[in-house]
């Protein structure tokens, strides 16, 4: 028996596809890894082959992003609902830190995920300002930053984005300058859904959070690229002193950073998969080859579904939408029903919408091939042909 | 290319050797699960498929635990570190639903995974009572419970023991009983390093969590079973009112159970492989059998390493030595030096100790096979003659 399978064109949400040849690598590396008749995961985390696969990973990331030195990659175990709370545990920390007095926090709400994030950091004691809130407009846009709330620049510790939001498919098109953003206020973002599919300018960030499930690996793993001033925090006693919530061990940055994220057990064989899906993707041409290609993707399949529009709905405005999750609704349940069954007939599979927002929606991540999106604009052609 | 390895002879402590059955079938899942062209790591934590996958898990640790229906199974992200915290979190938080005050907690520290247990808890905020403690004798021995110091069982809202220290290698022989333990004070155990070793008798507790990189799977998920009446907790606004810290949402218990694990996107590859091991476990005959070779292998080398005092030293207790972790040391580094390059030679690997205790540590989990302990028992034997 050998591994096989055929090419799917897969466009579920996340935990997502990967590309055929990294997981038959991961695989055999499960199984038996370097010859040595153990597998990747059978090995401590902390030996010398563990945290090479950390380290290659960090490196890998670092070469991708073009991360400069001022900013450290780290991996913690969970996902999004985790990196919730450990971005405001941490921020906060460094926050009393760097003034000595509790901060509050500045969250732009445009998307289920950003709504989770801002709701956690309340829940557990922090001063949350609601700077931006699509939710009005059903998270149909992201607001414009002229519009957004000011930021009380003399008490808060950061503002917060989602950088693109899975549900209901927008993406911010620029980060907020300063303009908008106060010197000393760091812009933290989840990148979830679009790690990897982009340039970024990491300099410009004090964190960038994502979970690896969608755009990297296997779900399990939160990838942190933080700059590293926001690692000196105040400690325990100080932040007893002032009434804000201690972290976790297991989510505080500067513990996981000086154990080179093998404070508690990384998932070794994780890592092993991030690290062979990074290495693939600098193999391929790295970020400004991927990004053209998801550009060239989100576009055939948003044009395609412009031309119908009344079968189409792409409820998200034009210059909100995301280029990783295409987000689109059909005139009623039956098209709908009728759409997916199709779909299915031609290996088009994973297209239904998020039970929150019905329709469909088409994730387009780094794996999915050009090839998968073109059969899918084809479908949404012949179907809009026999159904309008 | 097919997946080949050599059975090896591993005793390495974690993350750990797994069946190679089991993982063989894991890679093929990896790949192309159930034949649909996607591996199970890639579909949507909340399909059917990755529900059903959660469901038998935990129907096998019920079958193979006898989980009376009192209590329930769940999984969380994260090992050992993060199950710290979880357990002051949310036990603390029934114990003020069930009281209206916050409570305080009884640690014995028994080695070097409870102590951070305890110092975890108390960095969160949580009065912690150090009911025993083995440091003064280096945790050679667990102290008889008649040497414990008393429960304040007026304001315990649990007592918190590790049954099995990995680095140390003492394993408790018995559990708490009403002699010692106050009614309404909750057993909680850590058997991160010995869960599905032997029989429990699961009604005793309150909780049993364990992480999962040793007995039954990879690295990154924590097992959890828990008394249902421990689900009930003080509201958010109680606890604040109370001055009781707040779990983090992804550690929150009831959150996790009503979302039957997964609240946040279950590593459900990882689930997968507690699948398939707990499976063949049922196949072969379950725990007592299990059980039963378990007593053996720890007994032959245990056995072997009592006939040489004059060069092997246990430093643990007999009646505290567990059944899992072989901590043993020889008299001199050379000795240790040469014992660990002889058994190389001979295909035995991963016997080196824990870097805080030196010496040698063969960790004789579920998965390492009868032959491979008594090839390690051969090799024990040999060296001594050699060498004494």
């Amino acid at each position: 028996m050998s591994l096989q399978r055929e090419e799917a064109n897969y466009f579920g949400a996340g935990p997502a596809f990967l590309p055929t040849d990294v997981l038959r690598q991961a695989a055999y590396d499960l199984f038996n890894f370097e010859n040595a008749n153990l597998g990747i995961g059978e090995i401590s985390h902390r030996s010398k082959t563990a945290m090479k696969v950390i380290d290659d990973t960090k490196a890998n990331f670092k070469e991708l992003l073009n991360i400069p030195d001022t900013h450290e990659v780290f991996f913690m175990q969970g996902g999004g609902t985790g990196a919730f709370s450990s971005v405001a545990y941490n921020l906060m920390a460094n926050y009393a830190k760097r003034t000595g007095k509790k901060g509050k926090a500045a969250y732009a709400v445009t998307g289920g995920w950003s709504k989770k994030a801002a709701e956690e950091a309340q829940r557990l004691g922090f001063d949350v300002d609601i700077v931006a809130n699509g939710k009005a407009n059903n998270f149909t846009s992201i607001p414009p930053y002229s519009e957004w709330k000011a930021i009380d620049a003399d008490n808060t510790a950061y503002l917060y984005v989602c950088d693109n939001e899975t549900v209901h498919g927008n993406e911010f098109n620029s980060i907020p300058g300063p303009e908008y953003l106060p010197e000393g206020v760091e812009l933290v973002a989840d990148t979830s859904s679009n790690i990897l599919s982009k340039k970024v300018d990491v300099s410009k960030y004090g964190l960038i959070v994502a979970g690896a499930q969608k755009n990297v690996g296997l779900a399990g793993l939160t990838i942190y690229i933080i700059k590293k001033s926001l690692l000196e925090q105040a400690s325990d006693d100080e932040l007893r002193a002032l009434n804000i919530p201690l972290s976790p061990i297991a989510l505080s940055f500067p513990v996981v950073v000086a154990n080179n994220s093998a404070y508690n057990t990384i998932p070794i064989f994780t890592c092993h998969i991030l690290r062979l899906v990074t290495q693939k993707l600098i193999e391929d041409g790295g970020i400004e080859k991927k990004q053209e290609q998801n550009e060239y993707k989100a576009k055939i399949l948003y044009e395609a579904l412009e031309k119908y529009p009344s079968l189409y709905k792409l409820p998200v405005e034009k210059n909100s939408r995301s280029h990783m999750n295409v987000v689109f609704t059909l005139p009623s349940e039956d098209l709908e029903s009728a759409f997916l069954a199709g779909a299915a007939e031609r290996d088009l599979t994973g297209l239904k919408g998020h039970r929150s927002v019905g329709g469909m929606r088409a994730s387009i991540y780094n794996a999915v091939a050009i090839e998968s999106v073109e059969k899918l604009v084809a479908f949404v052609i012949e179907f809009a042909e026999k159904n309008q």
